[in-house]
């Protein structure tokens, strides 16, 4: 029912080896170079061709800025190997408000990733195959109910099904670069096929034209996309965590600098010409309906030649990867929202582990968010990209900021080699200053552009997440035991509600014969005359040897006359408890639901109002509950990200029973014992049962 | 809490006099005189202006035709006063699938009843305030909206208010009759806006000629919905009730008769030319765009001059009464239902008395179906009128072919003066012949008017509620008691499920003690080694007197491992009854709700699959919950309509206790008898606690 248990010691095969990880953490990250070239010359070519020849300046201020951050995130998984990422180290060291913008920002860059990567993948899929341009936001809102419909299904994000199209898009771009760069040392130089089409330059002033080169240097800031993913997911890796991790990290930098640069080069080599509107491209067809093709389309097939075998391989890792990389924000998502959960700042329902659907509302709203978007921005890359940004530099930057100040305060605690301290210190405050000044320039040059809707949504996330977490502070609160308060219920009174003679009632009915009460009735609240005719008769000739009260009820209510009735009982015979017996269908399907009236669902409700009463449900299953069982064996998602059960709780001694008054619990727990390694019995001290428990 | 006690003397005040019970149930019939001679007239036209000669023989058959169905109700009233109406004549006569047909029919009947109300209701308020024409359709999605908003809210239909729209609207149409005769006879006969306009008529064959007639009279039949509400409503009336019901029926045909005639005649004395499109009447200028005004528009401003307060008042008791109409089939929808669901063909839910949930649900149910027709017919009076008097006739017909039916066994069973009742089945005979006839000739004039969706919902509806019955039916037996079951639990165990150490589960613990259950533990699932540490020290530090055992989780699920140790502790100890209790907050808000993880419910839903386990709800009631008093008292839809209660469950005679073993129960019994009638106990034997039950 529950799949084979895992000793500790198997644990660790469920982890990830190296092999594994790199593919499932690095899809985002590598995927984004599949757009960010793209789009930083893209901005450029809005200054007119010769601002191109800004291009390799420009390409080097990110790849540099890359390396600062591979190198921060290096710090900060030795520091942090639990898997928190930005959003722990910010509200460790800055204060849960930082915290909490850490976790909106991240919130909203899972929803921008899915609408992103899939508006890529969509735009690589047209570039090999223009017919389907017309169907572009279609194609998009398809791919994100496949991923959510993927996702609530359940699928292991570790099977080696999705390690094969980051490798091959890895490989494939890899050979594309070297190709090109072979040919054109060979002085057979590929050509792209916008190389021809001028641009007409305006005359920029000083300003504008220091904007124009910051535009586009964050534009390809996008490259950096993803970088944190693999600082969240140091639990999921093998023994040595925080060496494999920073590995892997390392490993994936410095694939994602080879990758955005080779293209970068190739693109100008080729003379790649990306307009942000294909009209202002001088010499384009049809520039209205025609879109132009994707700067990886225009490299793929004038170095392996148009329509080529080559080519369609290059179109399609590139739209998978991108695809794979939509995937991993709906399994960084319900991962993001059970931390914040355990945190209680979300509420605590997502922190459940393996309950289907608590995941399923996190699919459904990230896909419903990111499907909006989409058509909002009709799947346009170049649009949704001044969204994307933000959020990730946020959290950059108050995660480094973080680590600046955790430094410190090792520092000061005089914990480690203060020569070593120094050393991450001064990276991670690079790395803080640097992302702090791009999150500045990002917000000036995108804000404008559609990056003011990321500031309006944050603070609002911000605001629900310290509302919920106030919530529970109160409630927390309200039900903390105070030495004021105190239990001792004397008397003991039990009710079976009895509605007709049917085999669910007789089940309650024994039931609360086998629970030894100190005194038991039925009730019958009678709304037809009849039913309540016929009961009688069945009781009496069962000859059942409990009492059956009737109550009346007008207004054909149940509720009601039960909870007159139990006030009354109450009222004579003060501290007593009333425990309710309710039978109750347990069915399979979900419109057999719909047939049954609740009825002991609403008595329960309405019961649950009661001071001194206790409801207790005796389900009837029903043949065709059958089907309720093994629908859980799926995965959920962010299982293998989560890297769980990566502490198996077993520090636990077997402390031995010293008393066993209480006959049958005790007698069970050590017949148990044995054989279950998971069962620990504490303190068993008689219940002294005529006596009511004291503080 | 539940109001004051009704003693039975006073339900009589409850019940409804005949001056509200006439605008209560007159307002669906009245109502559509102002539409069925505009439709009539309408049809009439599309011939030519010479076809309007035959107008009166037109209506004078819908006025025959209505003496005979006022007839024939009248029979059924006294047959079955029930209120059951026409389902419960056909399904008792004919059988099952004609009830269904019925009820089936009626339901169609209930959604265009509020969508051509707020159609005509509409076009009356334009007709007033043409500004508002290009706003119909919005126009009459709000009032639907508005309808159904009331409803939910809870409103009493038999207070003042509902009176007063309908004795005005009579009094006022009335006078106007009366004024336009008077003037006629003074020989300054009104003249409509639209007398000018001429109508080219077709060269029709003869087929086409009947034909035509046929569809002016089946649109004029609409004059006859909504006369079935009496038959439904008879418990509500006051004693005598088949009197009062019967004299309320007959003045409402009445007074349906003289309204029907006097605005037909008026129509055809001022030269009325209301046209199926505007275009085809020669002269209108616009007429694409400004649409006529409704007949009974037309004819008060030739009587009292238009835009005369007169002519306003005329239009607005006219719009009142409409939406009073379509607020009538908000109350007969849940009543159907509950019939339904008591006959087992709608879900039982349906039949539960004062639950605002339920009937929450049909009124959105309604509103949704008549907003969607409206939207798709763009509030056409003329078009949705096709649709409607299908289901009417439907009902009519089988209600009467089933009193036929009743008659002769009555004959044959020798019940009554058999003159009597060959008078009253001659009457129903007639009416089964002519209802059967017209439903014939609407079916043949409207199928290709839109009357085949009628005949494509009303099998759905009937193979739904079909359905639902023979799983009713599946269940009852595999519940039914038989001989081979015997139930006979011998052990008793208590669990009381510990997450942390506060109130709520103190409250759990207290609870299960009191019970005083033949054995006791406390068991912890552990999901997280801190907070088990921390509640093992708290239960040590409290002295708690149960022994607390800790199942570990590695999977971080509780319910699963709770389950697994409940088995084991089953095989040990065989026969017995495993107690879960599970403490659970009860909040106020809804958003609340979201904010809980629902640990109880989930954990009660596994539990529910497992054999020999009751679940024992412990509630804690959250600050916030105390919202939950107090929303109960409105009135739910149908209330008035259905009459109750009508029969006070009074015969139950007190019986005194034989026999007091079961100490408190009966001893409670005892103290209560003498202040509370409304409590009998049935045959208190001892319960013999350690023998289980036998049959």
């Amino acid at each position: 029912m529950i799949g084979d248990k895992l000793p500790s010691d198997q644990l660790e095969g469920q982890l990830l080896p190296k092999r594994y990880a790199l593919p499932i953490f690095a899809s985002d990250p590598l995927s984004s170079v599949a757009y960010a070239p793209q789009e930083l010359l893209m901005i450029l070519l809005l200054g007119g061709l010769a601002f191109l020849s800004f291009a390799p300046w420009v390409a080097a201020a990110v790849v540099v800025l890359l390396i600062v951050v591979v190198a921060s995130y290096r710090q900060l998984i030795k520091a942090y190997p639990s898997g928190g990422g930005d959003y722990e180290v910010a509200s460790k060291n800055l204060g849960e408000k930082a915290g909490l913008v850490v976790a909106s920002a991240l919130l909203v860059d899972y929803v921008m990733t899915v609408a992103v990567s899939v508006a890529s993948g969509v735009d690589n899929i047209i570039s090999a195959l223009p017919g389907l341009a017309p169907l572009r936001v279609e194609l998009a809102i398809f791919f994100v109910i496949l991923l959510a419909a993927v996702n609530l299904r359940g699928v292991r994000e570790s099977s080696k099904a999705f390690a094969v199209p980051t490798y091959l898009f890895v490989a494939s771009v890899f050979i594309m670069v070297v190709v090109g760069l072979v040919r054109t040392a060979l002085g057979d130089a590929p050509v792209a096929e916008s190389a021809g089409y001028e641009v007409q330059g305006e005359q920029l002033t000083q300003a504008a034209f220091v904007l124009l080169l910051l535009r586009a240097f964050s534009s390809g800031c996008s490259a950096l996309t993803g970088v944190e993913a693999i600082s969240n997911g140091v639990p999921a890796f093998r023994r040595p965590k925080i060496r494999n991790a920073q590995s892997t990290l390392v490993l994936m930098g410095g694939i994602a600098i080879v990758l955005f640069a080779g293209l970068t080069t190739l693109a100008l080599i080729a003379d790649v010409h990306y307009a942000e509107r294909t009209c202002d491209l001088i010499g384009y067809a049809n520039c209205g309906d025609v879109p132009q093709r994707s700067l990886i389309a225009q490299i793929a097939s004038s170095v392996f030649g148009n329509n080529s075998i080559l080519f369609f391989v290059i179109q399609a890792t590139t739209a998978a990867v991108l695809l794979l990389a939509a995937n991993t924000a709906f399994n960084g998502f319900p991962l993001l929202g059970s931390v914040l959960a355990k945190d209680g700042y979300a509420p605590k329902a997502l922190s459940t582990r393996g309950d289907r659907l608590i995941y399923s509302n996190g699919v459904l709203i990230l896909a419903a968010c990111a499907a909006v978007i989409l058509l909002v921005y009709q799947a346009s890359v170049t649009g949704l990209i001044q969204l994307y940004i933000i959020g990730v530099f946020v959290s950059f930057t108050l995660g480094q900021t973080g680590m600046v100040r955790h430094w410190l305060r090792e520092l000061r605690a005089g914990r480690g080699k203060a020569s070593t301290i120094w050393g991450a210190l001064s990276i991670n405050a690079v790395g803080a200053l640097m992302t702090g000044s791009v999150l500045i320039v990002v917000t000036i040059t995108k804000f404008t552009h559609g990056a003011w809707i990321v500031f309006v949504v944050m603070p609002i996330l911000y605001t629900l997440m310290l509302g919920v977490n106030r919530y529970y502070r109160d409630v927390e609160k309200e039900v903390e035991i105070d030495p004021h308060v105190t239990f001792g219920s004397v008397h003991d009174h039990a009710i079976v509600l009895v509605g007709r003679l049917q085999k669910p009632t007789l089940k309650a009915l024994d039931y609360a014969i086998a629970a030894r009460h100190e005194s038991l009735e039925a009730v019958h609240v009678s709304v037809d005359d009849e039913a309540t005719d016929k009961l009688e008769a069945e009781w009496r000739s069962m000859n059942i040897k409990v009492p059956l009260c009737v109550l009346r009820s007008p207004y054909r209510d149940i509720g009601w006359p039960l909870v007159k009735y139990i006030r009354k009982h109450q009222e004579h015979s003060g501290g007593e408890v009333v425990t309710v017996y309710l039978p109750a269908f347990i069915v399979g399907h979900w419109w057999e639901r719909l047939l049954h009236n609740h009825k002991a669902r609403r008595i329960q409700q309405k019961l649950a109002l009661q001071h001194g009463v206790a409801i207790a449900i005796v389900p009837w299953l029903l043949d065709s509950s059958d089907l309720i069982y093994g629908r859980r064996s799926r995965p959920v998602p962010g299982q293998d990200r989560r890297g769980e059960p990566v502490r198996p709780i077993s520090r636990t001694p077997l402390r031995p029973a010293r008393e066993d008054a209480t006959r049958s619990a005790v007698a069970t727990a050590n017949a148990l014992r044995p054989k279950d390694p998971d069962v620990e019995i504490v303190k068993p001290i008689p219940v002294n049962k005529k006596q009511p428990r004291k503080k």
